[in-house]
């Protein structure tokens, strides 16, 4: 199968080396908007080809798949609508790897184009083609949204599968759904605790250059995914605004409730906190 | 120098195991409220010395340690003010390595003990003393807190330097109000993002099931304080809890202003909502 990559930051470049280290007859072309990370793919093998102009490579792939993040992934989309379209291969099948998967289909599928969407459950604090891995997707599920009248879900599967990844199909809608509170609101929560601690927006927190010596392995958990690139977050929660705002006014109403137990008159009932924290952590489970 | 060890838990039994490979004429005998992990420590080579009955160990300490949650620590000063009080030997220091000072403080120079208040800033997800490591405190701030008319803090710093900790001398107050932001609020929106996700309280949110088969290490570090000991985050909690309210309602005054941008008719500015992460991102610095 012949697959034509464009973009190649962490999440194309670890899809790039897992497929070379595949075997089984896969072919990576590549594309980059800036052009320079094919050629230094292509110089570390991690690809077959590089161009740098998409057109050269759409004709040759039975599989496009856009790495790119959700907004970026909707204007390589109008593209492939647009100008790129004389150029795709027919019966080919255009994927994608980005964590919002509702609007990027509605887009796809009113421009006609044969539409899979794809969202492998992976990731790290790095980014960028330097970080990525061939391993990255290893034993993770890699979510497929196959929609009526689109392309075809079984490439994107296969692909998905060479890379050592286990496929879940699922509706776009449940999927922006469940990464709303898995993946979204989390990304969210530490950038809001890192912003309130730190002293953001506005001025530095007074505390700030006294606590950070003191911070441990918790607050470096907690913040870990508001390190991460500002680019890709702000474009997920541009993408996934509504269904995050959704689970951001139940957070409220939850920190309210927390508010209740900690500023009760007297203080709070110990066994009323010990037993609300036991019961998150049995929910939780491993 | 004498150390009497009271409680063998995580913190109690790294400690133990810290001071016994630090060679230096430590000495190192130990109490818990049940009995048995002194035994265990025995037998695993952590300790000189095991009581059943803490007044045996007192008159031998030059340094009393209560290793213990907050509210337990509450419990052994009164212990050391009333029953044990005749068994201290003259000129010990009591010292603690518990996550909030102040109130400990106030009660146990209010009993007349020799207080000094002490907290090693790491930790771990395992609690108990089969977690215990003797490199827990390696290269990390030990927090004392040095109240006049209380004990000896050099005591206190050359047992955390034995421990290869780097001790810091804080106001009690001025530590609860840091540690209620790097360690104590994380903490708590932790527990409260896996109740919003997994659906606590009340019935399992529908969407769990299916959500959790999907998250990925973002979930598990943004879930993994709210994994850890129920107990001692209760009690965490509670003898924190102004500070933590008070970080908590500014947190719910920034999930406010989130909405704001989240919910902006039209959707959210991308370039603003980067703007921002990008702003936490560098205060957080490295």
């Amino acid at each position: 199968m012949r697959v034509a990559l464009l973009g190649l930051g962490l999440i194309g470049g670890s899809l790039a080396r897992a497929l070379r280290a595949a075997g089984g007859g896969w072919w990576v072309g590549a594309w980059t908007p800036s052009g320079a990370a094919p050629a230094r793919a292509l110089a570390a093998g991690a690809v077959d080809a590089a161009v740098g102009h998409a057109p050269d490579l759409l004709g040759e792939a039975d599989l496009v798949v856009l790495a790119a993040p959700p907004l970026a992934c909707e204007g390589l989309i109008g593209r492939l609508a647009g100008p790129w379209r004389a150029a795709l291969r027919p019966g080919a099948t255009v994927t994608d790897v980005a964590s919002t998967k509702a609007g990027l289909e509605r887009a796809a599928l009113a421009a006609g184009l044969p539409w899979v969407g794809g969202h492998p459950m992976a990731g790290r604090e790095a980014s960028g083609f330097e970080a990525s891995d061939a391993r990255l997707f290893h034993g993770r599920p890699w979510v497929v949204t196959a929609p009526v009248g689109g392309g075809e879900a079984e490439r994107v599967e296969a692909m998905a599968r060479a890379c050592g990844a286990i496929p879940v199909r699922l509706d776009a809608a449940r999927h922006d759904r469940l990464v709303a509170g898995i993946s979204h609101l989390p990304l969210l929560l530490s950038a809001i605790l890192a912003e309130g601690v730190t002293g953001l927006p506005g001025a530095e927190d007074p505390d700030w250059a006294d606590a950070r010596a003191l911070a441990a392995g918790g607050w470096r958990d907690m913040t870990r995914l508001a390190r991460g690139d500002a680019l890709m977050g702000a474009e997920i929660m541009t993408a996934n605004a509504d269904r995050i705002a959704e689970r951001l006014r139940a957070h409220r109403a939850r920190v309210d409730a927390w508010l209740g137990l900690l500023e009760a008159p007297g203080g709070p009932d110990p066994a009323a906190v010990r037993e609300r924290l036991e019961a998150v952590r049995e929910r939780l489970g491993d």
